[in-house]
């Protein structure tokens, strides 16, 4: 069998994680020939031969003994560099790089299709679940209505750890960056940018849209008080970031919200840093996929399946034709708001649906109230699906 | 695009919703050109064309027109003469059929290679979810550790309803043959026959290893009590009948008992119809995958992703090396028993590790226990997991 030779970009936590598998499986069909990291004299607490670092990526991009390149870089601007030029040079190229793929996805497969190349990167969303893959194969022939998603695991830590602990926001954060969990510039995760990029990569192989990730409507975790997770436990709910899309005659939603979700849910079970997809499809009906979202082990499980679709001849088909819409279509749904009572007057909802002590219940749309906090005023806002409000009617709690 | 032609084998519940699905989308890459059944004159509530009815299997497997054959009949050895002429044809082929695969898989593994054909199935265990996809590629080069599945949506349902209906096991069985989720030989499904069938096709993906089905020591649910559904109640758990299997340091044990799950566990959210695999891999950890287990169009999502896959070379690598093992290894386990207390005195296990008013928890091996079974008795005995017992070992309602 042809062993393929590989170089790898990066050996942060993904990247050593790959090293050392491949190391630790004599039979792996891919060996790594050389490694381009930033500062070849940083300590590791692994082996690595010397004689396969170097510093300039073009050491590895124009090696022509070289099939593969993985990329396991930060930056995604300088990852698309990497991957543009591996393409160009006839390189099979895997990738977990989210931000990369999401920002560079048309000029990716604009460029992978002119070199007829190669491009996989299952780790990029939601680590260890295989949900690329199967967007790409299993629901090639069905009809995705609706695509939700778990994807960010230190926005989970945060959320289990003020619900389980009774912690607020401030001090869940911190424990999370003094665990690792976190990292000490959490805007991308805590914001939604992080599960907006990733869900825009979902959108893409869901429904074959091209959308801008910054599109989509989003609000984070920042704002949810431990009023709202007393709320949340009082209705038999959690609340949970979630990234949802949905594809209706020829309308695509899509938004990034912390949302309540019932004990009786499959979400309602993803606690910690796991994470979570849930497809709804014509023929298959609901389908729901939990694994591990980041880490080490769990991500390079995915860049090791991708190395071995490569040695299969497997690669992505996008079976949905590609399009690109300019503007989403906005999603008026219900929310639970709490903060001063001034706030009602600023916000631009549709109407109330209940109130309580300290919170109201309105229809809206999240671009609608994403503009109130663009304005600086600050209020909790997390969406309250229908089926939690009707659970709750029928037990008094809500109207 | 190259326009695939197929004969179609049953026109039964899953090949209907084929045969629908692929007429509804006019870009699908196969078509159905002959359609084998039993009986031609047969009412269909939908519009089928008379002249691709065949009743004679030849008119299909010898038409060198056709590029696939989809075999969708009951009978697992008619099928297995259909699949295996096919195969040496030829032909590329898809089946659902579990019950053929579990027990020829050695045989159809074996005239697959000697044909180099394809031979696709992933209908063929828990209908939707698309575990022998992600097993074959996904898992390829990951190391599993343990698979478990609720496999059987008959036995899923009749538990659901005992549970939440208080219903004893007859009456739930009956309303499930009312409503036609179980058939009116309820045999396979409720003795964990059919569970055995799938979970011996999930070792033989996960493992690499050829298990005979009727060499995995089972137990049913039609021995589930009422008293077991309120024990489960009182553990704050539900019964659920698992297959699981687990490989570990060249030792496999399988089995297929009903199981006490936690209201905590993944398992715990498969309800009703839905079925569910849970995979514990070296790297990617523990993954959970939930859908639909059967019915027309679930199990069409998979014969159609199967037939998509022809189109793309896309067949299955077997990347876990075969080997045959005479006995599998005895598991001993913990277990609920409940019957008479004579019973006691007839059963062979290890040690009674608490006992309650109408009950014993005891650690022994299944097929220990199964030879009282097989002797006449009848007792109620369920397993209960490690994790279960030290849960209500903190809040005292077990030791």
């Amino acid at each position: 069998m042809k062993k393929y030779k590989a170089g790898l970009f990066g050996l942060g936590v993904v990247g050593s994680g790959v090293y050392q598998s491949i190391k630790a499986d004599g039979e792996f069909p891919v060996s790594i020939k050389k490694i381009a990291v930033k500062n070849p004299q940083k300590q590791r607490n692994f082996p690595v031969d010397k004689d396969i670092i170097y510093t300039d990526a073009n050491d590895l991009l124009n090696d022509d003994t070289l099939d593969i390149i993985i990329e396991l870089i930060n930056d995604p601007h300088e990852a698309f560099e990497i991957v543009a030029k591996a393409l160009r040079n006839g390189k099979f190229v895997v990738t977990a790089n989210k931000k990369m793929i999401s920002l560079y996805h048309q000029e990716l497969l604009r460029i992978r299709k002119e070199n007829e190349g190669v491009l996989l990167y299952e780790g990029a969303v939601c680590g260890s679940i295989p949900i690329i893959r199967l967007l790409d194969q299993q629901f090639s022939s069905d009809e995705i209505r609706t695509i939700s998603t778990i994807a960010n695991g230190t926005c989970n830590y945060i959320l289990s750890q003020m619900s389980a602990q009774g912690w607020p926001y401030d001090k869940a954060l911190q424990e999370a960056q003094k665990l690792g969990f976190a990292e000490l510039d959490s805007y991308s995760d805590v914001s939604g940018e992080d599960t907006r990029f990733k869900l825009s990569i979902l959108i893409l192989h869901s429904f074959g849209i091209h959308v801008a990730a910054e599109d989509i409507p989003m609000i984070g975790i920042e704002q949810v008080s431990k009023e709202a997770i007393d709320f949340a436990k009082s209705i038999d709910a959690e609340i949970k970031l979630v990234g949802k899309a949905e594809w209706n005659k020829g309308k695509l939603t899509a938004s990034v919200a912390p949302e309540f979700v019932g004990a009786s849910e499959d979400f309602s079970q993803v606690h910690q840093e796991y994470n979570a997809v849930q497809v709804d499809a014509k023929y298959a009906g609901l389908q729901f996929f939990k694994g591990k979202g980041a880490g080490s082990w769990p991500t390079s499980s995915a860049v090791l399946s991708n190395l071995k679709d490569i040695t299969k001849d497997i690669c992505y088909q996008f079976p949905k034709s590609a399009q690109t819409i300019s503007n989403l279509s906005s999603l008026v749904d219900t929310y639970y708001i709490s903060g001063k009572e001034s706030i009602l007057n600023r916000l631009d909802f549709e109407k109330i649906v209940d109130q309580g002590k300290d919170y109201w219940i309105v229809k809206a749309s999240l671009t609608a109230l994403l503009k109130t906090i663009k304005e600086g005023a600050t209020f909790t806002c997390i969406r309250l699906p229908e089926n939690i409000l009707k659970i709750n009617a029928n037990t008094g709690v809500l109207v």
